[in-house]
């Protein structure tokens, strides 16, 4: 065991304070990474205030890690001293349910150990995030990452990232497919990035007309005004696909208009009761509604490499390990574009 | 044009009373059919009640129709006088969209013409069902039909049959599925024949006790009581896939929960809203929920073909043609097992 530091809720209610904590010693399969950068997940600030009822404290959050390995167990074989690590929403599963067998751990029928507000597979050890100095992981559940990429603007990947391209591929989007991204936010633009770099047509579905100018600068064909009846109307049954990273509970209906015979929305934002659908809709003409998780963790060293191949990151602003509290008041007020991404480097020492 | 007899509706609230009225002289691809039979589907209730708010006046219902081809228009290619053919609830569709060039003429993206209720493809000329003597129609959208199979038991295979046959095929449901049939009546006794027959183990999903044992004898292998809390957390995570024969609106949780890691839910009888679905159900682990729409034409004549090699009908209880406003009280109490289907030969003659 040794020690890090890092910042922790200790109730619903309270501010993120300094908080030492020890992490466990370099097993034979483990990667003792140095964090560099943690994203901020909008989960990060739900899970601190207890909003899903089930957090325990204290709590260090963060599940978009990105380091360097700086020590490996015996029977490593993935990662050497030096190399850039990740981590994102999981750090072990049982791995040998069907779910792990097909390396879709995210689903794994035992126990999912996630990053933090959880616990290792003894089901009691609870978990620490990534708003830490260092972090120790099995090797299956760190991903490489190439240094030619911009590393603090990796860190959204491991969860904003993989949440976007998961169903991207599932789906089997690409070229001569009219995708429709709703919402422009952590998940949203990098469902842009994905899906263009994919070679579908992408069109920004969004509330407000503001956005649509932002999400063509990352790479988006079109926009389209969720509120604009008669615009809404003319592109009904057009698309093949729409990625629906609304946050919140709203009505689908609109956006299922907008799907194509066999068309598919995949939900990936909200978690909570989506509005009444008419089971009509779904019918006429035969229309899919799907939700997905996360990603394993072979696809996401998939989407580790893509981003590598197309040089994809996240849109970042960095932010000092002290601010985390202002920080989180300026996510409330979506004061930010598109992610922040604490420096660990800026982490206030003991 | 010439003069058949049939019943018909005059307005939302009166009963259906004889009508005769008549049909086009037969065309050079068209079939002149004389009904031998005629299935009785909620949905011609429904619509000569206007329940929809879309009916039109006077309503001929009937959209499940054998009989025997009586005459055929110089350029038939399919059918000779003698054959045995049906019709099911389309009689004509653009024939050259994106949707009927791929044999889904129910989803024809310019308009499908209804095989009652409906408009033929000028848009103004009002199509009459199956309550009648006879039907004339482009033989594309009749099917060719086995003198092997009881007719009469056919009849309900041409909409009740292909909306469920259209997505277990779909779906690609088969041998080493779990497949569950939500609600045992004219749909849900098809969905039960049809998966049992294409390899699935089948359970029956009711909230009726009483329907498990008479599910088993039309193949069902298990029952499960949706009511029966245990039961269904017991099963939760277990079906490969769901057919939702439930013609009402409904909370479709409970069953989403059954689906196991990309099971898919497919909703065939409940046009209404659904009660709000949390979007975490469709996330954790990824479920589909899908919605499926009768069945194309050719996929008509596929299922007639699989029902003659696995000598599949539905069941029924034949009534006569003047019983049919009795018999549309008996339905709304769900008094039948699990179709009436009018016998033709009983229509009293002008």
């Amino acid at each position: 065991m040794f020690e890090v530091h890092g910042y922790a809720a200790h109730d619903d209610h309270s501010p993120l304070v300094p908080f030492t904590f020890k992490r466990r010693d370099v097993g034979a399969t483990d990667v003792h990474i140095e964090i560099l950068y943690s994203g901020i997940c909008h989960s990060d600030l739900h899970q601190a205030h207890n909003d899903w009822g089930n957090s325990t404290y204290p709590m260090v959050p963060g599940h978009e890690i990105v380091g360097r390995v700086v020590a490996v167990g015996p029977n490593v074989k993935k990662f050497k001293v030096g190399d850039i690590a990740g981590v994102g929403c999981m750090v072990d599963s049982c791995r040998t349910c069907e779910s792990c067998e097909r390396d879709l751990e995210q689903y794994c029928l035992n126990h999912t150990s996630f990053t933090y507000n959880g616990t290792e597979q003894d089901r009691k050890t609870p978990t620490q995030g990534g708003y830490a100095t260092a972090i120790v992981v099995e090797e299956r559940f760190a991903v490489k990452i190439s240094e030619k990429l911009d590393l603090k603007a990796v860190a959204p990947l491991l969860c904003a990232g993989i949440t976007t391209y998961s169903p991207l591929r599932h789906w089997n989007v690409g070229p001569g497919q009219k995708v429709g991204v709703i919402g422009l936010g952590g998940l949203g633009h990098m469902g842009v990035k994905f899906a263009k770099a994919m070679g579908a047509e992408v069109t920004m579905v969004t509330t407000s007309p503001g956005k649509i100018e932002d999400a063509k600068k990352l790479g988006a064909d079109k926009g389209l005004i969720s509120t604009d009846k008669d615009a809404m109307a003319a592109a009904a049954g057009s698309f093949d696909f729409l990625l629906n990273t609304v946050p919140v509970s709203h009505d689908v209906q609109p956006y299922l208009s907008l799907l194509k015979l066999d068309g598919a929305m995949v939900v990936v934002g909200a978690l909570t009761p989506l509005d009444p659908i008419a089971g009509g809709l779904l019918m006429l003409p035969r229309r899919t509604l799907a939700g997905s998780a996360i990603g394993g963790m072979a696809q996401t060293q998939e989407m580790m490499d893509f981003c590598a191949e197309h040089n994809i990151v996240s849109e970042v602003e960095v932010v000092d390990m002290a601010s985390i509290n202002e920080t989180y008041e300026r996510l409330v007020k979506n004061d930010v574009r598109y992610r922040f991404v604490i420096d660990m480097a800026t982490m206030p020492k003991g």
